[in-house]
């Protein structure tokens, strides 16, 4: 069978110059970088190289990266680290946005337990929000700005350095989930003026089990993981060389194919967002022109986002209704619910995540698949029929 | 130049096995476990099947495996939660030993800086505890007992069985750090009666960055890592898939040959500490028989440890003083200090940590370069013949 692998907002597939990176770190230089020995002095130089090359990847110097084993990792230590210092000087209160990742608004919810107050910024309906709303947000005790690079659903790309600028201007520390962008959108730290950046690996073909925490020079970090004095005593446990190396790889290529993979990819896309605006009653979810070059969302009114995953995946296309990290869960996405889609059309989402190995025949191919699969799922719904035999529908046609 | 890696404590290297159970998840079965798609239900029955074999590893149920960044992180997830838990029943008081790994001794400081109260029990001189000493310290507000399975740095095996019974007995839930165990020693978690068991596959020839957490069911878990609905919701990000099947893998094999493994691995270690025990004014560290098949430590008086690695590095023998995780710090080790070695003493000791790789040929080599070296440091050292001019050695001649 015929199969398109169209959630890499999930996960990529490594790079085979990602593999390449990490095997030697497993039969060779297997040593403990922390280790004072030869092996050990191996693995630390390859570690402090792996260090240097993600640093230049995004403006940074090699000791402001932290290595950690993942995004999420990331963005619970940037939080608690901020979360740490603000209440020493009794600043307990967050902004941050409506449609984080819940790396991020769980941890906002564990700190409001703890007495902190969380603005959470509402999102406008086309998935981006604006710094006015931040400048608006921030107060004298604030003490974290907390907003994503990019959607991780809907592809939505926030006015970063902007909103930089703003808690620049407001001395407040600013943290920015970069998940879904690191690897795919240019990043220079220093231009964007972010205390925090976050990243995992996996999510431009690196490994999975590793990312890392950009922290600015003289930011003072929490630890999460107790223990050893590994990463400056920052985060505890063995150093997972082969994989930080494997990252390093990994992004070191997607930095430098950076423009042809996104304008190969944004084609695919728009063929995709052009293909499914054809389907009936259907929106696309996230501005049309900033957003992510592998990103597309629609909602299908009438349809249960399940099905039509089930349906596609046996027409060999692999894609989601939005973060895998909640896939379990049978609650709407709350992404979709703030950019204001009702319950009922927040359901029947599909994202197709892209990456440079999908072509424009996958999305010919997605594009059918996806008006049978409707189209077939409509009619054998009651609901739908219901709703299309007089009633108005959410969704109007353009 | 021949060389002899002897530092397996530390990490040890992959497993031909090990790293072939994790290639086809990097290139085969990469999906996010956490996807609805086919690559993702794979990637979810792999990482099942993962859970189940590193279950059945330890005498557990799958449910009751959390898989983690490394032992650290699982580490610090069992003592924090069993906190958590402690507190809300008005329990604040912990007993464990002043020669925890510091993953253990970092988290518990951090609870005493929360209010929690730390009885830290005395270590004897053999590098043991008894279960009395447990009894003895348990507390109507107990909420934890955390004692190792096996030192990092002196290798002694802890009567971990009868300290169970002890906290069973009390109902006082009982925290294992058996990093250094799994794989070396049977461990059945019932048996041993604990509610929490750590361990970290790089340690028996699995891969870096991953490792487990045993928690008895039942037993509630506090989120270190928040955010996705992973590990039934306690340990965040996407699951790292190839390292916890190259794992499992690692597991399988170790407690399959668990017993001629340690038949030779012992047979190397009693070579050793038979040989350099001829050294003048050495002093093995840790029980003679209650200790991990692998491990050898000594104390060399009048040496500077870290003189005596670079020596022994230079004759292709990798070794170290103790631990990795501390190996930048100038503090003598405090599992040396918790035994009674006095300062000075502290700083000469020698840590050979074996594997199935090592031979007797490699002990009598070891033997000689220690012999050699020790002999070349001693001679270049006037605090040394101060000490042999008249005043009493510390370490006395059996």
């Amino acid at each position: 069978m015929h199969t398109i692998y169209a959630d890499n907002a999930a996960t990529t597939k490594i790079s085979q110059r990602a593999l390449e990176a990490m095997l030697p770190c497993f039969t060779d230089v297997y040593g403990n970088p922390s280790s004072l020995h030869t092996p050990g002095q191996k693995a630390a130089e390859a570690l402090w190289q792996a260090r240097e090359d993600v640093a230049a990847c995004i403006g940074a110097e090699a000791r402001e990266i932290t290595f950690t084993s993942g995004g999420s990792e990331a963005d619970n230590q940037a939080i608690i680290s901020a979360a740490r210092q603000g209440e020493k000087k009794g600043k307990k209160h967050i902004v941050s946005t409506a449609f984080e990742h819940h790396a991020v608004l769980h941890t906002l919810n564990r700190l409001k337990k703890e007495g902190f107050e969380i603005t959470l910024l509402d999102v406008h309906e086309n998935g981006l929000i604006t710094p006015g709303q931040v400048a608006d947000a921030i107060r004298p005790d604030t003490c974290l700005v907390s907003v994503m690079f990019a959607n991780n659903e809907i592809g939505t790309v926030q006015p970063v350095k902007e909103i930089g600028a703003v808690c620049r201007e407001a001395k407040v520390p600013f943290h920015c989930d970069a998940v879904q962008a690191v690897g795919h959108l240019p990043i220079d730290v220093k231009e964007l003026n972010v205390d925090f950046l976050c990243a995992s690996a996996h999510k431009f073909h690196g490994p999975k089990g590793v990312g890392f925490l950009y922290a600015k020079k003289g930011t003072i970090l929490t630890n999460l993981i107790e223990g050893g004095a590994q990463e400056r005593g920052k985060r505890a446990g063995t150093e997972n060389l082969p994989a930080i190396a494997g990252m390093a790889a990994a992004l070191k290529d997607a930095v430098a194919h950076m423009d042809e993979n996104a304008e190969k990819i944004s084609a695919v896309r728009d063929r995709l967002i052009e293909g499914i605006s054809a389907v009936p009653h259907c929106v696309l979810n996230g501005d049309r022109e900033q957003r992510l070059p592998g990103n597309v969302n629609f909602c299908f009114e009438g349809i249960e986002g399940e099905s039509l995953l089930l349906l596609l995946d046996d027409k060999g296309v692999y894609a989601s209704s939005g973060s895998a990290c909640t896939s379990g869960s049978l609650d709407p996405s709350h992404v979709l619910l703030a950019i204001g889609r009702p319950h009922e059309i927040a359901h029947g989402s599909l994202r197709l995540s892209l990456s440079e190995e999908n072509t424009l025949a996958d999305a010919d191919y997605i594009i059918e698949a996806v008006e049978e699969t409707v189209s077939l799922l409509r009619g054998m719904s009651p609901v739908w029929r219901d709703l299309t035999e007089g009633k108005k529908p959410f969704v109007t046609e353009e």
